[in-house]
């Protein structure tokens, strides 16, 4: 990893990513109930709020609305992603090349990996690649870092998710992008495991307000230094007030129960 | 996707795509009945018809024939094909750079992706390595996006190919071919999934003009930006009359009825 | 394709190629009672006839015996070949680049597929990259069109070899090597699809003299451009006579009955 | 191999080797009882101790921490590891270039092989590939040599290790680190096997003082130039005792008996 | 191939090729009863006897032993080998570039392929880059031709030997290694079929000096150009008298009886 003192996606040692790669990972579908939202563009308004440090997007929703935000977003570019019709074994088919991530003005780089997968060489190797081209270009990078695969009986256990965290340093990530792992007390271990690295907690599905901001509150109790929210915020009536809420809880270390 | 306003491709914010990959994809078979137009100087010269915004053929093809077209056609290079002779999962052989695509004068380039079959990840590795090489020449891309595999049931399903446009945009394409999904609502929603992507609806086998053109002026006012056309042009007997009639349809915004 | 007009190949729109890959392909037994001409030295000098407009071989015969005859002799360098010790799917293997053919001297490029084969879309992409290559080196292609695999019931059926010679024109070649489909109408056909490219009888196994020579008659008429031959040739005991009475059909439009 | 004489990694002739690839390989399941060590400080003041010629670790290791130890630590960058979640044949991803290892300041280069697996030949081929690319820097190279495969029945086997020691000598490295093949016997055959090339004991799981520093004096009398350690130096109440007296035993020649 | 008149493999138009490729082939478990010669030094000692123009080593012993071996010793960079703990079909990894092989100074190349195995395709794309690599250096290349393979039902049958030499001059090679083919007459007919290329005798497993000199003479006879040769000298008490007796046989013309 680098110093991150300078880095965009860094406030107060905190951060929050705003991912949105649903379009490619999953299609409209996901967009049920908030077909509004397959407008890029109020995906990207959103990512104005000071409470987010990054938004993480593919190249295509890069491409076409970045140099409208430019100025007001920190572009995390999603290099790999894949469709859910696809029936294989995990894998993130890369279609982004650093080089151009950095053309297009990306701050950061986004890579998903799937430890544990029969294609973990491929993988590995891959990201490889990628984190080194980064460091070419200073640009910090966070690793979506989800185990797979036969060995993987449960994927939020505690060793899992521990290892995961793990991995995000031993491979050289800057942030390491975990689900959470059942409890506060496995959280705290997998910060252990990932040492001076950053963790971050993959927000999930779309929950109440409550269960959202305590699962903040007690994640980073346990040592994460933010959050990757997606359907949390952009699957809400409205984004911005659960967002005036996280900055709360994530920068200024106020409980769910206060901004409740 | 880049900035179409200054495109070749665009005639009143609209785009007629004169496809004619039948010789790689299906062989002289399928001229059966028009043996005359294995002549692809016919198809060449169609193409000189002001409906049309591009043609897009094969290397082979423009290789032999574009230098004597190349004032009143543009080319849109077709990168990648393969022969119905093939029993292997659907997949498209790319026997063509983009690079000697611009040198032979290429307007834009055309690709194809199998979303959701078993080499999903190559196909998306390779399309990603195409657009970021066309992009270093300034040209748009079009991605014809047709989902196969085990996960998809119905080709033209509500939700695949409202998938297969949103795909167009996330992957960095600027036009995005796709089926007919089997209505007028169907194909507003797939409009609304590639939100400022262009979709263009792909003809298919040919039908009576009545039902084509009708089909035409549904798509439009679904919100298509204009059709691809193949076997619907070049298999009549008289392709200038149905491309008259197109032109009306899609830049003039006549009606079926009115051309009829 | 390029324009043909100046090559080498081409005496008055017409071309013999004289193949000799059989060292590769089939190896010493199909020299049997030819033994003599396991001496490349012999071939060569064959392809010394005027009939011959160029020698189709490998890269060891040509880096061995080219240097001397390159006065008297054009090559055609065969890049892709293999052993018949192979069981596999048909493949050719490309141990021969453009760059050293061109290095040797070689007037034009030779190159095998099989479309329809499990591999089709690696020979098609690597044939992709090789003909551009060869226009870099302004080279005219050869293409061995030779459909084969599941789908292909009978290699030289008429849609079959139609099919066959349009995917040269398709792809890029120049000219396009097909076997004979079993009658005039049927070449007449695959003339007709392969438009302005250049159809090549492929010779085959040894006939007499006259059965090979209304054969070439029968199959100029119907349109192919000239004949690849190899056994037919250097399988006689003296392949100069076949060569003068070839050369009589082929340029100076006599029939067989003429010459013989 | 090189001329070792300046090596950094060699003292008097002997080297020590601290391998600290456990949280790539196995994760953070392996620290239990030391979960203070998932600092990777701790294990990089361990490597500060004049015992230790060399620190070997991967990627993020070194990027994160190197810097602060480059004075002090000789830095043996491993390139290739895999997590223990795979299930497929062993094989060790490279997710390091030489380049960049030597960027980061990297004394020697760190590499596994399992001869004898599946995919033997991708490996035996990247380490030709690394090996040649770590002489660009003059970097020496040492190969972590585990055979595996259906033909190993005993990884420790007489032969076994032999030829892994061998395989050192003859695909060239510096050093090749090997298993304990069971007697002092063989492991005088081993280092016989590897000629000049340099021997390590690799070290293996935790055992007693007297067992460890016993198997150490005993491999060094059969010819091995010494030892890569890990947990039975990390997974040690006091990692620096065992450093005190295996800095004895290996470059002072004290024996076993002496030291304790 | 190259014309060979100033090659440093051929002496008096012959060539004796000492190969000690057997540690990474077989391992030290082949120098069973001689295992003084684990000690490189002692091949490249009898390198260094005037019967001997070339020693085939791999990258590891050239490294280190080469450099004190250079003014007595031609280098032949034995490119590709394999471990025999590996169960697959017959391949060698490729484990030394021809760039690095030259900057050591080698004198010429030597590669293994498996004609007829399920990898054919790969080993002769393979085998044609090393050539070309080669010519780019003017160093002759050694093939190692070994049918293999479902259809190879006799490795040394008449059809298979003359086959293997004949794939060397086809594919480029300037030297081909052969087994021998069970008769003088089997020979004469791959030594014919390889035409102007050298076909080389591999020696094979150890035997009485009688029936091994005798061997080379009746090969000698069949006209090859010369005999690689491996344990039927290194596993010799004196391995200095029988290359004595060899340089009579192959440079001088003596017979076996003669020097007996």
């Amino acid at each position: 990893m680098l110093p991150l003192g300078d880095s965009p996606l860094v406030r107060d040692d905190k951060t929050i990513v705003l991912a949105h790669d649903h379009g490619v990972e999953h299609g409209p579908k996901q967009f049920k109930g908030y077909e509004e939202r397959l407008d890029p563009n109020q995906v990207f308004e959103m990512a104005t709020h000071d409470a987010v440090t990054a938004l993480a997007v593919g190249k295509g929703l890069a491409e076409t609305y970045y140099p409208s935000y430019d100025d007001d977003v920190n572009l995390l570019a999603k290099l790999n992603g894949g469709s859910d019709l696809w029936m294989g074994d995990p894998y993130s088919a890369q279609n982004w090349s650093v080089d151009y991530a950095a053309e297009l003005g990306a701050d950061a780089i986004g890579y998903t990996i799937y430890p544990g997968v029969n294609d973990e060489v491929d993988m590995f190797e891959a990201f490889g690649q990628v984190q080194e081209n980064a460091r070419e270009h200073d640009l910090p990078i966070a690793m979506w870092a989800y185990p797979r695969g036969q060995a993987v009986k449960e994927h939020r256990g505690r060793e899992i998710i521990a290892y995961a965290a793990r991995l995000g340093l031993e491979l050289g990530s800057d942030f390491t992008k975990v689900k959470y792992p059942r409890s506060k007390e496995n959280m705290e271990y997998a910060c252990e495991a990932a040492a001076d690295n950053s963790v971050l907690l993959s927000g999930g599905s779309p929950t109440s307000d409550r269960d959202f901001l305590e699962l903040a509150e007690e994640c980073l109790d346990a040592g994460v230094s933010g959050l990757a929210v997606g359907r949390n915020v952009w699957q809400r009536e409205n984004p911005y007030e659960i967002l005036d809420m996280l900055e709360e809880v994530v920068y200024n270390e106020a409980s769910a129960d206060d901004v409740l």
